[in-house]
């Protein structure tokens, strides 16, 4: 492994999950420069870090709020945030109940796609004696979650507008299923403006213009300003990125600032070598890259690892003439970044190649 | 859902990890009555369940001893067990100081495949003045870890018998590729006992006959009394089972004891029903089903989570005339339950229905 401390590093128990605090900065500082060019408010995902440490330095980079999937994530970014957006359709009682229970402090928007959530998140906003905000889901081509037309954007919209205790403040969408490299994304993001235009005009001619119109992902990151009509970004995977960052044309391997430190534990069958990072540490994510793989060594990005058991990561030398010895330290970057850190109890925090603290990622689980 | 209490389901954040207890009482009595009808030692793989309470439950269902593949699980289950085997490779000073750590009275033994792993072990072992038994790990055609000739594990076997610390007792290997269902295994089980005789003969020869031929997995469970020479199995699976068992012929539908209990949470899409159990609860891995998918209804096995993001799973509704309303509850079967309880804090321990208790998974991480 290169220029690395490694005296601390055999103290920890490998697979660990390292991050490299020079280039957290970097990235956040890239996406606060962007959407402060383009007029774009930015909303990140903690879903990727879940941890408050992280949301913070967001918050101190120029985010202007934080985007959530779970009711745990809102409880635990709700200690250093007072702007909250939960992603995702709160159903169920126990979601709602403790939904409400957020810190009055906290401004509090969900999204949701069907007159039913809507309902029952306005019982418990009534109960509660608050205010929850509300966008309307669209469904951008991604086929998971959204209404389809705008004529059922509209019917929410309108519900969520004459509801009390819920307020409208416009639509979301995540077009997850966007990732062509390079250019050949150019159509897609102007079908995208496209068919928000047909959702957004529909509703402003019924005098429910959307204040908030939600979107990007990490993929289409920097391609966010040709959505016409984009109000925020809710970017997660760009604080650390990973794998699949760089092969969307999203980012550089440089820019890669999460690898897993891991242990060559075996190196008896030739040409490959096996590491302690496996499906529980990496996570087992098909990934963008054409030439397959669950991750990459950050030193030497030519070594994939092409297989992983439950403990066990097989790291295929077949492209290198490097032959680590059992032992071997090695830092590995996973395909999908947020899989692989909800698998850890800590993150290690780096600077210049030496220890600066460990994070609890607590906002893991429900 | 069928036949559930479901008033304290309702009381849960879903997803949520549900153990049924009779079905794994009639999983641990079948492997029990397998293994003493045919003279065979079990010593179920923890990694499973990575909960004391269970490894407790399969030692009085006359389990031998205990699996494990990390230094956790060995902590977490010395709790309940004094007979442990480590089946990987104790690599690492932090991994190694930690393993010597374990209390005295526990038996210890450790797979390897290499004379640098055992110099390690040795000199770990004689310096926190206790007894380390050895198995060398015998590569019989995964390609994961292993001696791949007999007189490689010759040298580590005469190794390992004379090192002070070390007590060499047998052969370990794993073959986990074995997967066909039906009658398909009959060459392969024979052509593993051929290959495994290859090493124990030479390791006689050589008056290094081992003590312990330690194999077996769940997909070949019920024949792994073909491999001649086996004297103890391995199993982790079989206690909860998954739709990967089903898959492998291991097990029927209903000896699926676990399973994620889950809340429609939209059904915005023509065909489909989003639920909260995505790849942050279930896990993503490929099944051996050739219909696809990562899980499948308990209670309709013919409904399957077709798709997975982090927070969604995407129940495929074409072969079924069932809609679920939003706010419905199911319960999901994953691919391959080791990964998806290691995404879990807890289990739900239900009998008949009703709640009996949870317990936390203590031996997540490493």
């Amino acid at each position: 492994m290169r220029p690395m401390d490694v005296s601390w590093l055999e103290m920890i128990a490998t697979p660990a999950a390292l991050v490299d605090l020079d280039r957290v900065d970097a990235n956040l500082q890239r996406v606060a420069r962007y959407t402060q060019q383009h007029g774009l408010r930015w909303r990140p995902h903690t879903k990727t870090h879940k941890t408050p440490e992280f949301a913070r330095r967001q918050l101190e980079a120029g985010a202007h709020g934080v985007t959530v999937a779970t009711v745990r994530e809102a409880e635990v970014m709700a200690e250093v945030c007072d702007d909250v957006l939960l992603a995702y359709p709160a159903v169920g009682e126990e979601r709602l109940g403790r939904l409400m229970n957020l810190p009055s402090r906290v401004r509090l928007t969900v999204a949701l796609d069907s007159v039913e959530a809507l309902h029952h998140l306005g019982r418990h906003a009534r109960t509660a004696q608050r205010t929850v905000g509300v966008l309307v889901e669209l469904e951008m081509g991604m086929r998971r979650v959204g209404v389809a037309t705008p004529e059922d954007a509209l019917s929410i919209a309108r519900a969520a507008a004459s509801t009390p205790g819920i307020e409208y403040r416009g639509v979301t969408f995540y077009a997850g299923h966007l990732r062509a490299p390079g250019g050949a994304l150019g159509s897609e993001m102007r079908a995208q403006s496209e068919r928000l235009a047909l959702f957004v005009d529909t509703l402003s001619r019924e005098g429910l213009r959307p204040d908030i119109v939600s979107g990007g992902s990490t993929p289409t990151l920097w391609r966010s300003h040709e959505v016409t009509g984009l109000t925020e970004i809710r970017p997660g995977i760009n604080i650390f990125n990973d794998r699949n960052s760089v092969s969307a044309g999203a980012c550089a391997w440089d820019a890669c600032a999460y690898s897993v430190l891991s242990t060559v534990v075996s190196t008896s069958v030739p040409g490959q070598a096996v590491i302690d990072a496996g499906s529980k540490a990496l996570a087992k994510e098909e990934g963008f890259d054409p030439s397959g793989g669950y991750g990459a060594l950050l030193d030497r990005p030519e070594v994939r690892v092409q297989g992983l058991s439950e403990e066990h990561g097989l790291l295929d030398l077949s492209r290198t003439d490097w032959r680590p010895r059992v032992g071997e330290l090695v830092r590995v970057v996973p395909n999908h970044v947020c899989a692989s850190v909800n698998l850890h109890e800590r993150l290690y925090l780096v600077r210049q190649g030496h220890y600066v603290a460990a994070h609890a990622i607590t906002a893991r689980g429900w």
